[in-house]
């Protein structure tokens, strides 16, 4: 049940024979100096930085006001086919489309989403991309970074302690203690903390009360600050949190509590996007890092927006499989911040495609094109899903040492049925000029055709039929069901002025079905709807279709213990 | 029961008539690039920094250690009398005799403790000194800094998880579930936390137990941090904290766990002195801030050491009054480090001498000699325990507009006949321009007389003897009881090797005794020993005197409700 945590904390040191460890590679790189990064590749002075180090910058609101008036680049999305525990690489793709675009002459930032910390302790694995397309310095972005995710830690927490708070002085709101639904959070995988009763002790301790903790990165605060589009947006939405409710079931908001101010004054630095490069010395901003399954999964609104105004091309990527990250992408983000993507890049592996096809992952090192045919079949509903959004699609094929030539040119063939190239691409062993060919066609594709990027449910449509316009649509399923108390629910969000968000689906991330065994394009499926939330800030209605743990645990030997600062004084054992 | 906080935090905004707001003069401050306050007062090339921001930095740790060879300045400890609700200003007096001492042509560093993010929030009020003698930025210094608190947060949940996790798995280090001591922190006033039972849910959230969190300041990991001279001692020092029992009563240590080297990692960074600067452009650093009641209440030795070895004089504070905050500094801090302070400079003033003369708040604009005569009996004995150290002593009258030139005569006849100046300040008014006289005199004192300093007792002494020469020495106290289960606590710790560390006691910063309504300098009273605990990783043991509250809670109208960001960006309503 780790659903939330994704296939880039799975170390790809197999992808080639006796390869170089990632922290190995990253702690060689020749990293420039962030200043000259920000001048030589986007023409930012110095004095529009806000320096963390020589090697990380968070770039000025002020300077990115004065943006606004700049014509955008071409917006590129990086998802993938259903993940395996093989590992797809979706990061790592994006890193090296990124740096190929650069090669190829063409001026091109990436967009990615900051890890969380939490889980760094429990598996091993970071999530800053692999091999020779990482973004760098891998070690502070996969730890503290620049600080965001405490701050989003302290603003959730803050809106904790006042709601308690308030119900200690009086409760004049009329609170009612069972309905609280807004939970503390804590960067770190602690299962201690899923489910507490907290305010025991005595009179001057408050009430006790059934209460739960997240790990941060599921805080709706994060899902808010990726999606808000300045200060103001960030401020109105935090003050439409809906903490709990009243007995008579009326909502009560953090800006009842007059929190959302000091919210935005904790969230105020963090809200300007970090600038890193890759090991390319090429931009990136990392900013941001919501869930993909009770949130939407992508970067902030913020840093896609502004890298847009600096470049002629911005490679994203979004999280999990095109069914949840890019649906997300496309449904929830782009539709409300107004964003045009022009092309899905699907991210597909030999051994991915073959795990789909039955293949168990001992025996992923042996040719099988016909599981490679048979697993195929998940790659192509992902093709035709993404179409359905009137996108242009481009499958990558992301290199292993082990995939054949039969293998590679079956798949070719497959996508040139869809109607889509299919590029294989070497990124992970070669950086950016493993990854030209990817570029290039990606290049030539967007010139040759306009995007007709368009949601795939109005506004307007109901959140019911919503969620099952994409269970239909997308899913391949026969339709959902739920509970009585569920479809109340439904009914209470649409009469209760909800109607008009977008839905955000949360469900397991290995299958299109809500049974993360059912691998390849399963058909005919039902999607059961277990419970409904509303985020009133983020301004979405979550679905939540499966178990879904928002507070990771760690393992039997968690990756803590073989983490150290050596005698050099560097970090040792993270990746 | 708000032991944990200090009289900083109440803005003395009546020290004299109309003045602005803090916050106003600190947002109206020409700062100087950070690069050059390095460079110009210290001589430190940029590329030794680490910039937050243009206007922080932490120095590195490979530039410290380049120092070594170097003679170390005078080190001043600022401390102060025992604290009324009427604010002393020792924060404030530290920065203005430090600028004082620039302006007379001295080289003079401050160092300062870190202010927690937490109380920000419920009381009204900063931490970075008031008037003209201020740190900036302050609201910066105020809320995230450079992330160390946030650092210190995350290691010590670590620690936390990873207690939890190795029962869930089997626990085979046999860790009593009844007898864990190692608590969870958040960096906010959150009394909700302070007792939980956590673990609930079923098989696969582990073993619910009782559990605490306390603010993050109240950490171990805080107390260790500040102590540590280096990244080894550091990781040292962590791995033998203690988080728990065994059923036979064996101690587990944080190494047995395999902790100490993830949470070495995620303080790496951290463990870098922050460098900032006063509103007249001088040096300052800002590191570390424990407890001084359940710990030692000073800023890191390494920043400590660190500014010795950079300037001439090097001005610091401690926590509360001098019997709490200057006799820590003086036995624990200075003791452990090699430290060797010149000269105390115990701040009073005229409306705190008169509280403890009797006077109610609301009186204390009336000219009263006599009252001032009373409470100075209270400073007398501060005077004298500090002498006790073998240090050179000072009283600096930190100045108010209501104070009149007969109290004021009173207070240095009073001090001239124990044999030491006061000296009348006008640092929040004036700047480094109004602590001319206090810096010169301080100046003086230091050619004149070399210092004798020796901690008040010797390693080899029992603890419980070191308790009761504490409490009978500086307290005045008849003597110490505790119940039998306390003395037995005592026992185990003497002969379980701990007898060597020195005593931290926790009791209120009221009174010398254990009443906090006993003003001036009460006599003959007891210390009730409630409670004896082990730092293993600090190195001392907290003889814990009264309720000592390590989780605060926010007010009835929290000062979070009038926190905002302006139309103009501006962080308003913090101080």
């Amino acid at each position: 049940m780790l659903a939330a945590f994704e296939g880039g904390r799975q170390a790809m040191t197999d992808q080639h024979k006796n390869p170089k460890s990632d922290i190995e590679i990253a702690q060689a790189a020749k990293m420039k100096r962030i200043a000259e990064v920000a001048k030589d590749s986007l023409g930012i002075d110095a004095d529009k930085l806000e320096p963390y180090g020589h090697y990380k910058a968070k770039l000025s609101l002020d300077y990115i006001k004065t943006l606004e008036k700049k014509p955008d680049g071409k917006l590129i999305l990086v998802t993938a086919m259903t993940p395996t525990p093989a590992g797809e690489g979706k990061t790592t793709t994006t890193v090296g489309l990124g740096d190929g675009l650069n090669r190829i002459g063409k001026k091109a930032i990436i967009c990615l989403r900051e890890p969380s910390l939490g889980p760094c302790f429990g598996m091993k694995g970071g999530a800053a991309g692999g091999g020779y397309a990482q973004v760098v310095p891998m070690t502070d972005i996969n730890l503290h970074f620049t600080g965001d995710f405490h701050a989003i830690g302290v603003a959730n927490n803050l809106l904790a302690a006042l709601v308690d708070n308030h119900i200690y002085w009086g409760n004049q709101l009329g609170l009612d203690e069972r309905r609280i639904i807004w939970r503390r959070v804590v960067d770190m995988n602690d299962r201690a903390l899923r489910n507490i009763v907290n305010s025991l002790g005595g009179i001057a301790d408050g009430f006790p009360r059934e209460d739960h903790f997240d790990i941060t990165v599921a805080s709706e605060v994060m899902a808010i600050f990726c999606l808000a589009t300045d200060i103001d947006d960030l401020k109105r939405r935090l003050g439409n949190i809906i903490v709990g409710y009243t007995r008579e079931k009326k909502p009560v908001f953090a800006k009842d509590l007059d929190a959302h101010g000091a919210m935005t004054v904790l969230l105020k630095d963090a809200f300007q996007p970090n600038l890193v490069q890759t090991l390319e010395n090429n931009p990136a901003f990392i900013h941001g890092g919501p869930f993909a399954n009770i949130a939407h999964g992508c970067n902030s609104v913020l840093a896609t927006k502004t890298a847009l105004k600096l470049a002629d091309y911005v490679v994203t990527e979004a999280g999990f499989g095109a069914d949840l990250g890019a649906e997300k992408f496309l449904d929830i983000k782009c539709r409300k911040a107004g964003l045009k993507p022009e092309i899905a890049v699907v991210v597909a592996t030999i051994r991915a495609l073959k795990m789909h096809g039955g293949v168990a992952k001992e025996d992923l090192g042996k040719e099988n094109v016909k599981a490679v045919i048979d697993g195929a079949e998940n790659l192509s509903r992902h093709v035709e899903n993404l179409k359905k959004f009137g996108l242009l699609v481009i499958v990558a094929i992301n290199k292993f040492s082990a995939d054949t030539k039969e293998e590679v040119d079956q798949v070719r063939q497959i996508c040139a049925e869809l109607g889509v190239d299919a590029i294989e691409s070497d990124h992970w062993g070669n950086g950016g000029a493993g990854a030209k060919d990817l570029a290039k066609a990606v290049v030539k594709k967007i010139d040759q055709n306009g995007s007709n990027y368009a949601p795939l449910y109005n506004d307007a449509l109901p959140l019911w039929d919503k969620v099952r316009t994409v269970a239909q649509t997308l899913y391949g399923a026969q339709g959902i069901i739920a509970d009585k108390k569920v479809r109340d629910q439904f009914k209470e969000l649409q009469d209760g002025g909800f109607g008009h968000y977008p839905v955000c689906i949360a469900k397991t991330q290995y299958s299109f079905s809500t049974d993360p065994n059912l691998k390849g394009a399963p058909s005919n499926h039902v999607v059961p709807i277990r419970e409904v939330r509303i985020s009133g800030g983020a301004e979405f209605v979550v679905a939540v279709c499966g178990n879904i743990m928002t507070m990771p645990g760690l393992p039997r030997i968690p990756a803590a213990n073989s983490i150290d600062v050596n005698e050099a004084g560097e970090i040792v054992g993270l990746f």
